[in-house]
Protein backbone atom coordinates (compact mmCIF):
# COMPACT_ATOMS: atom_id res chain seq x y z
CA UNK A 1 0.00 0.00 0.00
CA UNK A 2 2.95 2.33 -0.33
CA UNK A 3 3.24 3.08 -3.76
CA UNK A 4 1.10 5.17 -5.90
CA UNK A 5 -1.50 3.40 -7.36
CA UNK A 6 -3.29 4.40 -10.67
CA UNK A 7 -6.41 5.84 -10.71
CA UNK A 8 -8.06 3.28 -12.58
CA UNK A 9 -7.16 0.67 -10.28
CA UNK A 10 -8.75 2.63 -8.12
CA UNK A 11 -12.05 2.72 -9.87
CA UNK A 12 -12.38 -0.51 -10.12
CA UNK A 13 -11.82 -1.61 -6.51
CA UNK A 14 -16.02 -0.61 -5.62
CA UNK A 15 -17.13 -3.48 -8.54
CA UNK A 16 -14.50 -5.74 -7.12
CA UNK A 17 -15.92 -5.24 -3.57
CA UNK A 18 -19.21 -5.27 -4.93
CA UNK A 19 -18.47 -8.52 -6.36
CA UNK A 20 -16.58 -10.31 -3.47
CA UNK A 21 -19.20 -9.31 -1.20
CA UNK A 22 -21.93 -10.68 -3.49
CA UNK A 23 -19.94 -14.18 -4.09
CA UNK A 24 -19.52 -14.62 -0.31
CA UNK A 25 -23.15 -14.05 0.38
CA UNK A 26 -23.04 -16.78 -1.75
CA UNK A 27 -21.27 -19.13 0.75
CA UNK A 28 -18.13 -19.21 -1.35
CA UNK A 29 -14.98 -19.47 0.18
CA UNK A 30 -12.55 -19.15 -2.48
CA UNK A 31 -12.46 -18.66 -6.05
CA UNK A 32 -10.42 -19.41 -9.06
CA UNK A 33 -8.70 -15.91 -11.00
CA UNK A 34 -10.69 -18.05 -14.09
CA UNK A 35 -14.25 -18.13 -12.49
CA UNK A 36 -13.96 -14.71 -10.72
CA UNK A 37 -12.59 -13.71 -14.45
CA UNK A 38 -15.76 -14.59 -15.96
CA UNK A 39 -18.04 -13.84 -13.16
CA UNK A 40 -16.91 -10.29 -13.86
CA UNK A 41 -16.08 -9.88 -17.68
CA UNK A 42 -12.82 -8.93 -16.77
CA UNK A 43 -9.75 -10.69 -17.88
CA UNK A 44 -7.99 -12.98 -15.27
CA UNK A 45 -4.41 -11.16 -15.91
CA UNK A 46 -6.36 -8.08 -15.39
CA UNK A 47 -7.37 -8.90 -12.00
CA UNK A 48 -4.31 -10.46 -10.92
CA UNK A 49 -2.29 -6.90 -12.29
CA UNK A 50 -5.40 -4.85 -10.27
CA UNK A 51 -5.10 -7.17 -7.07
CA UNK A 52 -1.19 -7.49 -7.75
CA UNK A 53 -0.87 -3.25 -6.73
CA UNK A 54 -1.86 -4.10 -3.02
CA UNK A 55 0.21 -6.75 -2.68
CA UNK A 56 -1.48 -9.39 -4.47
CA UNK A 57 -4.19 -12.16 -2.59
CA UNK A 58 -4.19 -15.33 -4.65
CA UNK A 59 -1.95 -18.46 -4.63
CA UNK A 60 -0.83 -20.40 -7.56
CA UNK A 61 -3.69 -23.72 -7.78
CA UNK A 62 -5.07 -21.97 -5.24
CA UNK A 63 -7.02 -19.25 -6.52
CA UNK A 64 -8.64 -16.77 -3.74
CA UNK A 65 -9.66 -16.89 -0.25
CA UNK A 66 -12.79 -15.02 -0.92
CA UNK A 67 -13.26 -13.66 3.15
CA UNK A 68 -9.27 -12.49 3.23
CA UNK A 69 -10.12 -10.67 -0.44
CA UNK A 70 -12.65 -9.05 0.86
CA UNK A 71 -11.30 -7.91 4.16
CA UNK A 72 -8.28 -6.64 2.54
CA UNK A 73 -9.92 -4.82 -0.09
CA UNK A 74 -12.23 -3.13 3.15
CA UNK A 75 -8.64 -1.94 4.29
CA UNK A 76 -7.44 -0.91 1.27
CA UNK A 77 -11.00 1.45 0.62
CA UNK A 78 -11.38 2.32 4.30
CA UNK A 79 -14.63 0.56 5.02
CA UNK A 80 -13.19 -0.68 7.97
CA UNK A 81 -12.72 2.16 9.46
CA UNK A 82 -16.44 3.22 10.60
CA UNK A 83 -16.44 6.95 8.88
CA UNK A 84 -19.67 8.88 8.99
CA UNK A 85 -21.66 11.01 6.59
CA UNK A 86 -23.92 13.58 6.57
CA UNK A 87 -26.05 14.39 3.59
CA UNK A 88 -26.70 18.15 2.74
CA UNK A 89 -30.13 18.77 0.71
CA UNK A 90 -32.89 16.70 0.85
CA UNK A 91 -34.33 17.00 -3.26
CA UNK A 92 -35.04 14.20 -5.25
CA UNK A 93 -31.00 13.46 -5.80
CA UNK A 94 -30.42 13.62 -2.09
CA UNK A 95 -33.18 11.55 -1.14
CA UNK A 96 -32.68 8.88 -3.94
CA UNK A 97 -28.73 8.32 -2.50
CA UNK A 98 -29.82 8.23 1.42
CA UNK A 99 -32.76 5.94 0.70
CA UNK A 100 -31.20 3.71 -2.14
CA UNK A 101 -27.36 3.74 -0.51
CA UNK A 102 -27.06 0.51 1.27
CA UNK A 103 -24.13 2.63 3.82
CA UNK A 104 -23.76 0.19 6.62
CA UNK A 105 -22.70 -3.00 4.13
CA UNK A 106 -20.81 -0.27 2.48
CA UNK A 107 -18.88 0.32 5.71
CA UNK A 108 -20.27 3.36 6.34
CA UNK A 109 -22.80 5.32 8.39
CA UNK A 110 -25.17 8.26 7.68
CA UNK A 111 -25.91 10.08 10.75
CA UNK A 112 -27.91 13.43 9.22
CA UNK A 113 -29.51 14.73 6.97
CA UNK A 114 -30.10 17.99 6.50
CA UNK A 115 -31.86 21.15 4.00
CA UNK A 116 -32.12 24.56 4.64
CA UNK A 117 -36.14 24.61 3.35
CA UNK A 118 -37.96 24.96 6.65
CA UNK A 119 -40.72 22.83 5.07
CA UNK A 120 -38.85 19.49 4.85
CA UNK A 121 -37.66 19.69 8.68
CA UNK A 122 -38.82 16.98 10.59
CA UNK A 123 -40.09 15.01 7.06
CA UNK A 124 -38.75 11.41 7.10
CA UNK A 125 -36.29 10.55 4.49
CA UNK A 126 -35.11 6.47 5.39
CA UNK A 127 -34.49 6.45 8.66
CA UNK A 128 -33.99 10.17 9.47
CA UNK A 129 -35.46 12.99 9.81
CA UNK A 130 -34.71 15.81 8.11
CA UNK A 131 -32.94 18.39 10.43
CA UNK A 132 -33.05 22.24 9.53
CA UNK A 133 -29.40 23.32 7.75
CA UNK A 134 -29.34 25.92 10.43
CA UNK A 135 -28.09 23.48 13.12
CA UNK A 136 -25.52 21.71 10.89
CA UNK A 137 -22.52 23.66 12.55
CA UNK A 138 -23.23 22.42 15.83
CA UNK A 139 -23.96 18.89 14.45
CA UNK A 140 -21.07 18.69 12.92
CA UNK A 141 -18.88 19.56 16.02
CA UNK A 142 -20.52 17.21 18.40
CA UNK A 143 -20.52 14.58 15.41
CA UNK A 144 -17.75 14.84 14.20
CA UNK A 145 -18.31 13.30 10.50
CA UNK A 146 -15.43 12.42 8.30
CA UNK A 147 -17.66 13.35 4.78
CA UNK A 148 -20.33 15.01 3.64
CA UNK A 149 -22.65 14.35 0.60
CA UNK A 150 -23.55 17.66 -1.24
CA UNK A 151 -27.16 16.94 -3.49
CA UNK A 152 -27.78 20.93 -3.26
CA UNK A 153 -28.88 22.99 -5.96
CA UNK A 154 -25.80 24.32 -8.32
CA UNK A 155 -25.63 27.72 -7.24
CA UNK A 156 -25.55 26.96 -3.27
CA UNK A 157 -22.71 24.36 -3.66
CA UNK A 158 -19.23 26.18 -3.56
CA UNK A 159 -20.87 28.46 -0.65
CA UNK A 160 -22.13 25.34 1.61
CA UNK A 161 -18.36 23.42 0.99
CA UNK A 162 -16.71 26.53 2.03
CA UNK A 163 -18.84 26.75 4.88
CA UNK A 164 -18.38 22.68 5.74
CA UNK A 165 -14.80 23.08 5.09
CA UNK A 166 -15.17 26.08 8.39
CA UNK A 167 -16.53 23.82 10.18
CA UNK A 168 -13.62 20.69 9.66
CA UNK A 169 -15.38 18.72 6.83
CA UNK A 170 -12.73 17.50 4.67
CA UNK A 171 -14.32 14.92 1.95
CA UNK A 172 -17.17 15.93 -0.15
CA UNK A 173 -19.38 13.44 -2.65
CA UNK A 174 -20.76 16.28 -4.62
CA UNK A 175 -23.93 15.13 -6.79
CA UNK A 176 -24.56 18.81 -7.37
CA UNK A 177 -24.63 18.94 -11.07
CA UNK A 178 -21.51 21.28 -10.73
CA UNK A 179 -17.56 20.75 -10.61
CA UNK A 180 -16.36 21.57 -6.98
CA UNK A 181 -12.41 21.85 -6.41
CA UNK A 182 -10.88 23.43 -3.78
CA UNK A 183 -7.49 24.98 -3.45
CA UNK A 184 -7.04 23.39 -0.01
CA UNK A 185 -4.97 20.80 -0.27
CA UNK A 186 -6.18 18.87 2.43
CA UNK A 187 -9.88 19.36 1.16
CA UNK A 188 -11.01 15.83 -1.11
CA UNK A 189 -13.35 16.02 -3.29
CA UNK A 190 -15.17 13.34 -5.48
CA UNK A 191 -17.71 14.80 -7.96
CA UNK A 192 -20.23 12.25 -9.61
CA UNK A 193 -21.80 13.41 -12.81
CA UNK A 194 -24.89 11.49 -13.81
CA UNK A 195 -24.74 12.26 -17.21
CA UNK A 196 -21.17 11.22 -18.17
CA UNK A 197 -22.54 7.64 -17.79
CA UNK A 198 -25.26 8.77 -20.28
CA UNK A 199 -22.18 9.57 -22.48
CA UNK A 200 -20.00 6.83 -21.87
CA UNK A 201 -23.10 4.76 -23.04
CA UNK A 202 -22.98 7.07 -26.15
CA UNK A 203 -19.40 6.27 -27.14
CA UNK A 204 -19.82 2.54 -26.99
CA UNK A 205 -22.65 2.42 -29.21
CA UNK A 206 -20.66 4.36 -31.93
CA UNK A 207 -17.69 2.50 -31.28
CA UNK A 208 -20.16 -1.00 -31.94
CA UNK A 209 -21.76 1.06 -35.36
CA UNK A 210 -18.04 1.60 -36.18
CA UNK A 211 -17.34 -1.84 -35.61
CA UNK A 212 -20.64 -3.88 -37.79
CA UNK A 213 -19.57 -1.51 -40.68
CA UNK A 214 -16.29 -2.56 -40.73
CA UNK A 215 -17.44 -6.64 -40.08
CA UNK A 216 -20.08 -6.28 -42.87
CA UNK B 1 -10.80 6.37 -34.29
CA UNK B 2 -9.32 3.49 -35.89
CA UNK B 3 -7.80 1.63 -32.73
CA UNK B 4 -8.94 0.69 -29.90
CA UNK B 5 -9.22 3.36 -26.66
CA UNK B 6 -8.20 2.87 -23.16
CA UNK B 7 -11.02 2.87 -21.24
CA UNK B 8 -9.23 5.21 -18.81
CA UNK B 9 -9.31 7.86 -21.59
CA UNK B 10 -13.29 6.91 -22.31
CA UNK B 11 -13.44 7.95 -18.91
CA UNK B 12 -12.21 11.24 -18.87
CA UNK B 13 -14.03 12.16 -21.93
CA UNK B 14 -17.08 13.20 -20.77
CA UNK B 15 -15.45 15.30 -18.10
CA UNK B 16 -13.30 16.65 -20.69
CA UNK B 17 -16.81 17.62 -22.81
CA UNK B 18 -18.47 19.38 -19.72
CA UNK B 19 -15.89 21.58 -19.13
CA UNK B 20 -14.74 22.32 -22.87
CA UNK B 21 -18.59 23.27 -22.89
CA UNK B 22 -18.59 25.44 -20.06
CA UNK B 23 -15.58 27.27 -21.31
CA UNK B 24 -17.38 27.73 -24.94
CA UNK B 25 -20.31 29.27 -22.76
CA UNK B 26 -17.94 31.69 -21.53
CA UNK B 27 -17.12 32.88 -25.03
CA UNK B 28 -13.62 31.61 -25.10
CA UNK B 29 -12.57 30.36 -28.65
CA UNK B 30 -8.84 29.22 -27.74
CA UNK B 31 -7.20 27.86 -24.71
CA UNK B 32 -3.44 27.34 -24.15
CA UNK B 33 -3.10 23.50 -22.66
CA UNK B 34 -1.64 24.90 -19.42
CA UNK B 35 -4.74 26.78 -18.70
CA UNK B 36 -6.68 23.84 -19.54
CA UNK B 37 -4.95 21.93 -17.16
CA UNK B 38 -5.25 24.60 -14.43
CA UNK B 39 -9.03 24.48 -14.74
CA UNK B 40 -9.91 20.88 -14.98
CA UNK B 41 -6.77 19.91 -12.03
CA UNK B 42 -5.00 17.34 -14.49
CA UNK B 43 -1.68 17.81 -15.84
CA UNK B 44 -0.97 19.15 -18.84
CA UNK B 45 0.85 16.29 -20.32
CA UNK B 46 -2.26 13.77 -19.55
CA UNK B 47 -4.38 16.08 -21.37
CA UNK B 48 -1.99 15.88 -24.48
CA UNK B 49 -2.04 12.26 -23.95
CA UNK B 50 -5.63 11.53 -23.81
CA UNK B 51 -6.80 14.36 -26.69
CA UNK B 52 -3.76 12.22 -29.12
CA UNK B 53 -5.78 9.19 -28.79
CA UNK B 54 -7.99 10.79 -31.03
CA UNK B 55 -5.47 12.45 -33.50
CA UNK B 56 -4.88 15.43 -31.36
CA UNK B 57 -6.34 18.99 -31.70
CA UNK B 58 -3.69 21.50 -30.22
CA UNK B 59 -1.27 23.02 -32.18
CA UNK B 60 2.26 23.82 -30.74
CA UNK B 61 2.60 27.32 -29.38
CA UNK B 62 -1.54 28.57 -30.17
CA UNK B 63 -3.48 25.83 -27.67
CA UNK B 64 -6.30 24.15 -28.58
CA UNK B 65 -9.49 25.97 -30.44
CA UNK B 66 -12.97 25.04 -28.38
CA UNK B 67 -15.14 25.26 -31.58
CA UNK B 68 -12.79 22.48 -32.95
CA UNK B 69 -12.35 20.55 -29.73
CA UNK B 70 -15.82 20.37 -28.75
CA UNK B 71 -17.43 19.07 -32.11
CA UNK B 72 -14.61 16.70 -31.82
CA UNK B 73 -15.20 15.54 -28.71
CA UNK B 74 -18.88 15.21 -29.59
CA UNK B 75 -18.79 13.14 -33.07
CA UNK B 76 -16.07 10.51 -30.90
CA UNK B 77 -19.16 10.58 -28.01
CA UNK B 78 -21.40 10.07 -30.72
CA UNK B 79 -23.35 13.16 -29.43
CA UNK B 80 -24.12 14.31 -32.70
CA UNK B 81 -26.06 11.31 -34.20
CA UNK B 82 -29.46 12.20 -32.05
CA UNK B 83 -29.47 9.04 -30.22
CA UNK B 84 -33.14 8.62 -28.41
CA UNK B 85 -33.58 7.26 -25.12
CA UNK B 86 -36.55 6.06 -23.14
CA UNK B 87 -36.70 5.43 -19.01
CA UNK B 88 -38.25 2.07 -17.40
CA UNK B 89 -39.33 2.91 -14.08
CA UNK B 90 -40.03 6.47 -12.81
CA UNK B 91 -39.38 5.81 -9.04
CA UNK B 92 -37.12 7.79 -7.42
CA UNK B 93 -33.89 7.24 -9.22
CA UNK B 94 -35.45 7.80 -12.66
CA UNK B 95 -37.33 10.49 -11.72
CA UNK B 96 -34.46 12.28 -9.93
CA UNK B 97 -32.10 11.08 -13.28
CA UNK B 98 -35.14 12.34 -15.72
CA UNK B 99 -35.17 15.66 -14.25
CA UNK B 100 -31.54 16.59 -13.36
CA UNK B 101 -30.05 15.36 -16.60
CA UNK B 102 -29.72 17.94 -19.22
CA UNK B 103 -30.41 15.62 -22.15
CA UNK B 104 -30.32 17.96 -25.17
CA UNK B 105 -27.54 19.78 -24.43
CA UNK B 106 -25.85 16.74 -23.92
CA UNK B 107 -27.22 15.34 -27.48
CA UNK B 108 -29.56 13.19 -26.89
CA UNK B 109 -33.07 12.94 -26.58
CA UNK B 110 -35.16 11.52 -24.01
CA UNK B 111 -38.88 10.15 -25.99
CA UNK B 112 -40.22 8.61 -22.86
CA UNK B 113 -40.59 7.58 -19.47
CA UNK B 114 -42.47 3.92 -18.59
CA UNK B 115 -43.68 2.37 -15.29
CA UNK B 116 -45.55 -0.50 -14.53
CA UNK B 117 -47.58 0.96 -11.48
CA UNK B 118 -50.62 1.75 -12.68
CA UNK B 119 -51.00 4.65 -10.30
CA UNK B 120 -48.01 6.36 -11.79
CA UNK B 121 -49.66 6.18 -15.18
CA UNK B 122 -50.34 9.93 -16.77
CA UNK B 123 -48.00 11.88 -14.06
CA UNK B 124 -45.60 14.49 -15.06
CA UNK B 125 -42.34 14.27 -14.73
CA UNK B 126 -40.19 16.90 -16.30
CA UNK B 127 -41.44 17.71 -19.81
CA UNK B 128 -43.08 13.87 -19.98
CA UNK B 129 -45.99 12.03 -18.54
CA UNK B 130 -45.50 8.79 -17.53
CA UNK B 131 -46.99 5.88 -19.60
CA UNK B 132 -47.67 2.71 -18.43
CA UNK B 133 -45.52 -0.47 -19.16
CA UNK B 134 -47.62 -1.88 -21.19
CA UNK B 135 -47.62 0.14 -23.87
CA UNK B 136 -44.13 -0.07 -24.37
CA UNK B 137 -43.56 -2.78 -27.06
CA UNK B 138 -45.38 -0.69 -29.14
CA UNK B 139 -43.89 2.28 -28.52
CA UNK B 140 -40.37 1.02 -29.25
CA UNK B 141 -41.46 -0.56 -32.47
CA UNK B 142 -42.56 2.90 -33.64
CA UNK B 143 -39.66 4.77 -31.87
CA UNK B 144 -36.90 2.97 -32.67
CA UNK B 145 -35.14 4.82 -29.43
CA UNK B 146 -31.59 3.44 -29.29
CA UNK B 147 -31.17 3.69 -25.47
CA UNK B 148 -32.68 2.50 -22.39
CA UNK B 149 -32.67 3.87 -18.69
CA UNK B 150 -33.48 1.25 -16.15
CA UNK B 151 -34.13 2.27 -13.25
CA UNK B 152 -36.48 -0.64 -11.96
CA UNK B 153 -36.39 -2.80 -8.58
CA UNK B 154 -32.57 -4.91 -8.70
CA UNK B 155 -35.23 -7.74 -9.24
CA UNK B 156 -36.66 -7.21 -11.85
CA UNK B 157 -34.12 -5.16 -13.73
CA UNK B 158 -32.65 -8.49 -16.03
CA UNK B 159 -36.01 -9.99 -16.87
CA UNK B 160 -37.14 -6.04 -18.28
CA UNK B 161 -33.92 -5.87 -19.78
CA UNK B 162 -34.28 -8.98 -21.36
CA UNK B 163 -37.81 -8.09 -22.63
CA UNK B 164 -36.48 -4.75 -24.19
CA UNK B 165 -33.54 -6.70 -26.21
CA UNK B 166 -36.37 -8.80 -27.52
CA UNK B 167 -37.98 -5.56 -28.76
CA UNK B 168 -34.80 -4.53 -30.32
CA UNK B 169 -32.54 -2.16 -27.48
CA UNK B 170 -28.87 -2.99 -27.41
CA UNK B 171 -27.84 -0.26 -25.35
CA UNK B 172 -28.56 0.30 -21.29
CA UNK B 173 -27.78 2.35 -18.79
CA UNK B 174 -28.52 0.74 -15.39
CA UNK B 175 -29.32 2.21 -12.73
CA UNK B 176 -30.96 -0.75 -10.81
CA UNK B 177 -28.14 -1.66 -8.44
CA UNK B 178 -27.70 -4.66 -9.49
CA UNK B 179 -24.58 -5.36 -12.14
CA UNK B 180 -26.42 -6.48 -15.41
CA UNK B 181 -24.54 -8.10 -18.10
CA UNK B 182 -25.80 -10.03 -21.30
CA UNK B 183 -24.26 -13.02 -23.08
CA UNK B 184 -25.69 -11.28 -26.24
CA UNK B 185 -22.67 -9.52 -27.82
CA UNK B 186 -24.23 -6.51 -29.52
CA UNK B 187 -26.11 -5.93 -26.41
CA UNK B 188 -23.74 -2.78 -24.30
CA UNK B 189 -24.55 -2.05 -20.87
CA UNK B 190 -23.20 0.43 -18.71
CA UNK B 191 -24.17 0.00 -15.12
CA UNK B 192 -23.60 2.99 -12.41
CA UNK B 193 -23.62 2.55 -8.83
CA UNK B 194 -23.76 5.61 -6.74
CA UNK B 195 -21.95 4.08 -3.67
CA UNK B 196 -19.35 3.04 -5.81
CA UNK B 197 -18.36 7.03 -5.68
CA UNK B 198 -18.18 6.73 -1.95
CA UNK B 199 -16.18 4.00 -1.62
CA UNK B 200 -13.82 6.05 -3.99
CA UNK B 201 -14.01 8.74 -1.65
CA UNK B 202 -13.53 6.64 1.17
CA UNK B 203 -10.28 5.78 -0.47
CA UNK B 204 -9.21 8.90 -0.99
CA UNK B 205 -9.51 10.28 2.64
CA UNK B 206 -7.34 6.82 3.48
CA UNK B 207 -4.80 7.60 1.35
CA UNK B 208 -4.93 11.63 3.08
CA UNK B 209 -4.71 10.57 6.34
CA UNK B 210 -1.67 8.06 5.89
CA UNK B 211 0.10 10.85 3.91
CA UNK B 212 -0.33 12.74 6.92
CA UNK B 213 1.05 10.23 8.87
CA UNK B 214 3.90 9.88 7.10
CA UNK B 215 4.52 13.72 6.57
CA UNK B 216 3.99 13.71 10.81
Amino acid sequence: MEKKVSASVINRLPRYYRYISEIEAGGIERISSKELSRRMNVTASQIRQDLNCFGGFGQQGYGYNIKFLKSSIEKILGLDRGYTAILVGAGNMGRTFAINTKFESRGFKLIGIFDSDPKKKGVKVGNHFIKSYSEIKQFISENKPQMAILAVPKESARGVAEELIGYGIKAFLNFSYTELSMAADDVTIENVHLSDSLMRLSYKIVERENNTEQVE
